[in-house]
């Protein structure tokens, strides 16, 4: 059954591994390849060859941050082909050479436009836009050149890094270790290869919660957050075309402790900000050491408005000569709630007017019309009622919105509010030491998620600025370098093309060889993360008791890391640092985590059952636990030397509310003390009783013809002495398969041989007998009769259990060009399904909608629960909550409102509403029940409607009792054939 | 402050040690001494002498279980004196001899009422009644004669038995190693002892639920459950003056696995029934042996009522010739309910048509008049929904009410009921395997709670027959033995005269030496047992943070422990045995459990906490789960040379839901690793967190000058090396003291120098400083001024937090002689009250009634919270709730209902009724809540009316927050001096 067009990506994949050796390697920036393969075409600019190197010529009166990048792409080309070009501003003697130059301050570059040797439509008045071209005899005494030109400082520099990237030096090359490719020559193709500009203006990070892990690497590798540091982190974001941060300000003050910081930003190009709650680019930290020197030193706009604004006038003063963003507003001190000032209204009010008098000071100091400075407010936490309750915001001030701190957009922009000159923004989160819980320690984002949500804010019109809260920094190298690459091109990063993105990610990292295996393995950690963070997963996670659910998942975690192991004893040595720190430590570690847990859960129910591989199970959970901390301090001491220390020291084990742990705790895990003699347990799927002692029937699962599937019979021992007895089906048509697996003790596979079976409801038995007599296990059994076969072909059936159905097995309709799409890898299934255009206008019934129908059949009439299961969607969209319409057959429509029943529950609200706020986000994942009554059994077609866009739809439950715990609910059903 | 008259109980048992070698050892049937000290007096009766020993004389015509009675006593007198006496139905030539006889049986007693020697007014038409007297010369040749006469055959039995006892042989000689106390002479006091009669008519036990420990040991000792046993068993009930006897059939048939089984019960004197589910007196077992040889072999009176008949016919037929309590009415196969036979109604009008057929053949095979073959029916469990609904029972059928398996009676006769000539009985438990939860492995069934519900069942006249379900029998003595001896004087064991019961009970089976001692350590162990039944004691029942109570509680069972090992170094050898199984073993081994659990509850906090110590809680957790097993395996192989071996095989710990675990499972713990270096931790008393990691202010609970008080900061390393830090109090009226406990890292106790600290609110500072900076915790403090405390002077007063009030400190009222009583040593408390007399109308307000009035004084004005804490009572009167009435000053009452929002609430029901059916019965304890507003701070008075007796008040709590979780509740405040 082919369910999603997920194949097309397979099929990609699989083209990509045969064409290893011919396909390109573009950057990920340009989607084109500029260097050429071993032998190069004619017309081609031999930037290095075998016995030369072509020179960097520049203007003296070019941006020094210019010439700075000129002077990594000098290193960049030394460390590819050993060789190392001379940069000079002056017009060397070679006849090919590299010109590299902003329009405006380059004098060459001026004079190849001017003489029509440069097209610059695409750079003048452009922003942040290059082009890479060659351009045969551009002036005397020049046979060829490679010119490299800027429509602005950070547009040239994007070029030199671009150039960069294609000849082989990733911008993670220092900080994820991944080494230059070497080659002996570098040939550029002939062509022009142009930019464009970015769709979104400004495109940063923020460290943010930088303790333990990036105070200590700092303090050990840097001497602190200085300007060593914060020169690694600006080169890194120019790589990787970003231009603006807000820096670490836990327990630092990026201006003040170390006065090259903001000299350094503006000069490598990197525009300044502080973060949400830091107005008038002063940190936090500075009030906290200096507040003595105003006024009262309470932060308090009430109390102490003269102090604060000299406080703010000071930071605007010494900083007015860089590039900034000033953040406006006030938040309380140290990232809280501010003091009331007297209620909603009170506290608008005064937001407004603190606003204004922040103006007056820019407009003071800075430039008198203040609409030219960029300034951004953040709604952020409670921030956002402040907005909701019409709080005026100056039309050119950006107005930044913030997620729900795991990566689901609170609120959007109108149409109506779109109109204003500062327009919108994201703050977006990646890591978060905060509510609803935090996860600092690794990568848990899915680029399917990322990408989906911030899809949406491109399309909304949020494009002014993203930023991201990347904790750390590292491990995060993945999504920050996705969230980047969206904000320059969000069009070039919709869901079809991320699996594509993943690939040349890897091969540009680890080259083509693997690429496609590396591709997978990050693909599905990060999936596997988004399913539940690991922090969240506890021993009762994944069932242990049904659907084999703990078994799926621990086989899932370990089949992934097994792939990388393999690919990390293969990789050539120098490659081996990169891979484990992008690759294999975030697949490990996180499957350690989670596996721990999952043992720990089967020590628990194993304890229960008496069994004594109770303590062998305790002991592996140990292992597991002492082999996290191995992890950990392989990262630490061995990795790159040592390079990395502390980068994850942050704990992750253990954590029991929305902080990290304070140390990593193991679950706790029972031990039993054998009983003397032979005793022997028995113990069913779905039941935590043992037997013989239990009290009760031993009954495995209902078997149904139509979802054919295996169940078991454990039997183990609960003594000091071996055990003794038989097992035996007592129906020929009962499968019975003895299997030993670790930590299992002795399971015995149940399946049913339909063929044989009786048309119908009946009990089979499954006899256990030893000394202490027979035990009688009954095997429930249900199958279709021809009739049922017949009316169930083609149809999702079921005799008594759920039904669950994948989204993709609908047939979909379309209404006026609003279609049900695809969304490859996304969440919890192979392929969901969610409406486009993303901006479409939402439709109730009895509109026309698009649809998805699946046909069922169900063996009996009364009432069916269907349970969708959703994305973890905000009610982004104002004044209206975020629907969907349910429905069986030519029933009306059941219109469901994710947000019905708690339309006000505000984001990190105490009560209810925190409640399903922190189970949505635990989960990942939302969920919509409605109730249907069916009159009749037999066929039925269940149809889904859209009513709102912005829902992602995974799966579909359809059941008519209650379903036997589980974190995924029941496996998805097989159509009937 | 004097709280309880318990102090009285104090005062006797101070005399009691003093007077330690003037005392009297009576029995606990008699309450008079009748064996004479050293020194006999004159007149005294020479039993045994240095030099000789008098025969025993009986009729032959006697009753067999007379002589074999005899026969014990016989052997019991030497036991004793080492001399042993003729046993004759011949007058002997001796001038002093004992004769013993059954009126209507022996000539000799007949002759001696005839004569007018022997005064048979309370033997004659009596039940089980006997007259013990020395009679001068009560024939020709007889110079003084020691007479024993009953008024029927286990009338003289009990009489032999009370002889033995006095001598020294405790009932439980046997049964727990009691040895008998050695006399050189036995001197009998003149005078005339006589029994009366019994309350209760029928008084016996329920052998039940004997897997796994009564079945393997009576396999291993006796081979099987045979007459060889339960010989042993009818000798201690005769001993304990009971009667009756429902015999084990879990998987045994009394009347079938040994035949001699029913004979020799009637022989030794005890009337057999079969349990509440096996009507006409024979077994489940039975049935499923034999049922192919009735009818459809369907336990199903609907599909097979002449197969029934025929079975139980058949079995009345058998024990005809017996002494027999037949049980009526029908309920399913193996303890279950009966299956649906179409609705309530239906299936009341089938029982009684089932007992209409089972009288009919009692009527045929036994006696015509059937009003005069006793017969019972049970409502246990859901049967008593049936007699609710009004089904018919024949007047003649003894009704048996039972508890809620959990030692609180359902239900009791009301006036009306009680004109019935077959009366109530009770079915009660002390041990439990079922629902709400099983209990069997301990005795956890303190003396006051039988007292005051069995005392409930006397005075509301169900009388007529009590039932205990006793388990194994074993490890219960003390229990038993007490309902037992309550059945047969109720008035003897009202709850003024248990302590001096105990202590009796402790110089009976012990000597007086340390009488006290023991009896004070066994009503401590059961009390704590009563608490929380050790099985139900988890990690987390007893709170780690609030108000130290886990501490205290481990406190508790420590001293209770070590007391107990001390009093077994220093007693006899030869009574090791006995008090190893009745005191130190039943105290130990519930304390290890108890305290395996409060380690493993701060192993999980100590974990969250990071501290290094939670490895060695862990491993103490270990040790104590050890620790257990190595008591059982003392109990079961070393104890008595292994006599009582497998009665200890009970699992205990673990138990997750109703049943007993499969094995014992050590509760789970957490392992952390240390972190490198020198890492410190603080923590406070009432948080979980950890500073200074956690985010947020560190705050010790409220200092309140009216209840004074110490709380702590505990500081602790985190790592592996050893932290350097220094702590200071930054206000002269905080007193920090050091103190170091294992497991608890560094402690300092906190407490305020009242005299030098601030009138009013105040925070003062306790500082931690390391390298890593202070830490600063608040100590938030509140003084009375002069003026409040003149106020509050004589009062329960608060400044902020809750107050809690020992249901004692009442200021009492009576109204028509119906008063609040204490009960000592009731519960939770020291001293409980309840309503007496316990038949007392109920009163509804304004009507005047009983109060309990208590001076508080709040600092505050507002709505506050009343939490009375209560006995588990049920709502055993039916038709009405069971209610009691609160109020503040002259405020209108508010009638509480116990019963109120689930007045339906079947027993055992699914659902929110058996969730507070469950809560309460793991409690042990109820609780009601009101709500009182306040409209003024300073003096108040709360008032508590009686509205329905039955009902203990335990304690008070009063607040106007939320309360920290715990189980107890704050500890009770002090008045105000």
């Amino acid at each position: 059954m082919k369910n999603c067009s997920c194949l097309k990506t397979l099929i990609l994949l699989f083209a990509g591994f045969l064409s290893l050796f011919v396909r390109a390697e573009p950057s990920l920036g340009l989607p084109v390849e500029i260097v050429a393969k071993a032998t190069p075409p004619a017309g081609a600019f031999p930037l290095v060859t075998t016995t030369h190197q072509a020179p960097l010529w520049y203007d003296t009166n070019d941006f020094p941050g210019v010439v700075r990048a000129i002077g990594d792409l000098q290193a960049d080309i030394e460390r590819v082909t050993s060789r190392k070009p001379v940069i000079s501003p002056k017009q060397s003697s070679d006849t090919e050479l590299v010109i590299i130059g902003t329009i405006g301050n380059s004098a060459t570059i001026d004079a190849l436009i001017a003489s029509g040797k440069l097209d610059a439509s695409d750079l003048k008045g452009k922003w942040e836009s290059f082009v890479i071209t060659t351009i045969a005899q551009p002036m005397a005494g020049v046979k060829n050149a490679l010119v490299i030109a800027g429509s602005d400082k950070r547009g040239t520099i994007y070029g030199i890094y671009e150039l960069s990237e294609q000849l082989g030096v990733s911008p993670w090359y220092w900080w994820a270790d991944v080494p230059p490719k070497k080659r002996a020559q570098a040939y550029i193709l002939p062509g022009r290869y142009a930019s464009g500009e970015p769709v979104v203006r400004y495109r940063g990070i923020f460290l943010n919660d930088e303790r333990p892990c990036l105070t200590e690497w700092t303090k050990e590798k840097f001497d602190g957050l200085n300007s060593k540091f914060y020169t690694k982190v600006f080169e890194l974001l120019l790589r990787l075309r970003a231009n603006y941060l807000w820096p670490a300000m836990w327990d630092n003050a990026f201006n003040e402790d170390d006065p090259l910081n903001p000299k350094l930003a503006d000069e490598y190009g990197i525009v300044m900000g502080t973060s949400h709650h830091e107005p008038m680019d002063r940190s936090q930290q500075e009030w906290g050491r200096h507040k003595k020197e105003y006024g009262n030193a309470e932060w308090n706009y009430v109390s102490n408005k003269e102090g604060l604004l000299r406080f703010w006038a000071d930071g605007i003063e010494r900083n007015k000569s860089y590039e900034n963003i000033f953040t406006l507003g006030m938040r309380g001190d140290g990232d809280l709630a501010m003091p009331d000032a007297g209620g909603l209204v009170a506290n608008k009010n005064l937001i407004e007017q603190i606003m204004a008098d922040q103006r007056a000071i820019i407009s003071g100091h800075l430039d008198p019309d203040v609409k030219k400075v960029p300034q951004l407010w953040t709604l952020f936490s409670e921030v956002q009622k402040y907005y909701d309750a019409g709080l005026h915001v100056p039309d050119d001030v950006t107005v930044l919105f913030a997620d729900d701190n795991i990566g689901d957009l609170r609120r959007l922009p109108t149409a109506e509010e779109r109109k204003r000159s500062g327009g919108f923004g994201i703050y977006y989160h990646i890591d978060m030491h905060g509510g609803p819980f935090a996860y600092q320690w690794i990568n848990t984002n899915p680029f399917p998620k990322i990408s989906e949500q911030m899809y949406l804010a491109y399309e909304y019109g949020a494009t002014r600025l993203w930023i991201v809260n990347v904790g750390d920094l590292k491990p995060l190298e993945l999504p920050i370098e996705f969230f980047l690459r969206m904000a320059w091109n969000p069009a070039a990063l919709t869901k079809d093309k991320i699996s594509s993105y993943t690939r040349r990610w890897a091969e540009r990292d680890f080259g083509s060889e693997h690429a496609a295996e590396i591709a997978d393995i990050v693909s599905k950690y990060t999936k596997y993360n988004g399913w539940r963070k690991p922090e969240l997963v506890k021993p009762e996670t994944f069932s242990q008791l049904n659907y084999d659910e703990s078994d799926r998942v621990e086989a899932a975690w370990r089949e992934v890391v097994e792939r990388a192991e393999k690919l990390y004893a293969i990789l050539p040595p120098e490659q081996r640092d990169a891979f484990y720190q992008l690759v294999l430590h975030p697949a490990k570690a996180s499957a350690t985590v989670v596996e721990m847990n999952i043992e720990a859960g089967r020590n628990l129910l194993f304890a229960k059952q008496g069994r004594v591989s109770t303590n062998a199970v305790a002991a592996r959970v140990r292992a597991l636990f002492r082999q996290d901390r191995e992890l950990t301090n392989y990262y630490n001491h061995k990795l790159a030397g040592g390079k990395w220390n502390h980068l994850m020291d942050q704990s992750h084990i253990g954590q029991y509310n929305w902080e990290p742990p304070v140390v990593d705790v193991m679950p706790a895990v029972s031990e039993v003390i054998p009983l003397a003699g032979a005793v022997h347990g028995v113990s069913v799927e779905g039941d935590i009783s043992s037997w013989p002692e239990h009290y009760g029937d031993a009954i495995l699962p209902l078997f149904d013809s139509f979802q054919p599937r295996r169940s078991y019979v454990d039997v183990y021992t609960m003594g000091m002495e071996p055990i003794n007895y038989t097992i035996a089906a007592e129906q020929p048509w009962i499968l019975l398969t003895k299997e030993t697996t670790p930590h299992k003790d002795q399971r015995y596979w149940v399946e049913i041989n339909w063929a044989k079976a009786p048309v119908g409801t009946s009990t089979g038995t499954i006899t256990v007998s030893t000394y202490r007599g027979p035990l009688k296990v009954d095997v429930p059994v249900r199958k279709a009769s021809a009739e049922q076969i017949l009316a169930a072909k083609g149809r999702f059936a079921s005799l008594g259990g759920p039904i669950a159905i994948a989204a993709t097995a609908a047939k979909r309709s379309a209404v006026n060009g609003v279609s049900w799409e695809e969304l490859p890898d996304y969440g919890r299934v192979p392929c969901a399904l969610a409406i486009y255009p993303v901006t479409a206008a939402g439709v109730l019934p009895p509109e026309p909608a698009p649809t998805l129908k699946y046909p069922v059949y169900l063996s009996r009439a009364g009432n069916f629960e269907v349970t969708l299961v959703l994305n973890p969607v905000m009610n982004f969209v104002p004044d209206r909550g975020m629907r969907i319409a349910v429905a069986f057959d030519d029933q009306p429509s059941q219109v469901l409102d994710l947000f019905a029943e708690h339309p006000k529950a505000p984001f990190l609200a105490r009560g209810i509403g925190m409640q399903i706020m922190r189970d949505y986000a635990r989960d990942n994942a939302r969920y919509l029940r409605s109730t249907h009554n069916l009159s009749s059994p037999g066929a039925h077609e269940l149809v889904i409607s859209m009513v709102d866009p912005g829902i992602v739809v995974q799966k579909i439950i359809i059941n008519d009792r209650p379903l036997p715990e589980s974190y995924f609910g029941p496996p998805e059903s097989k159509l009937v054939e």
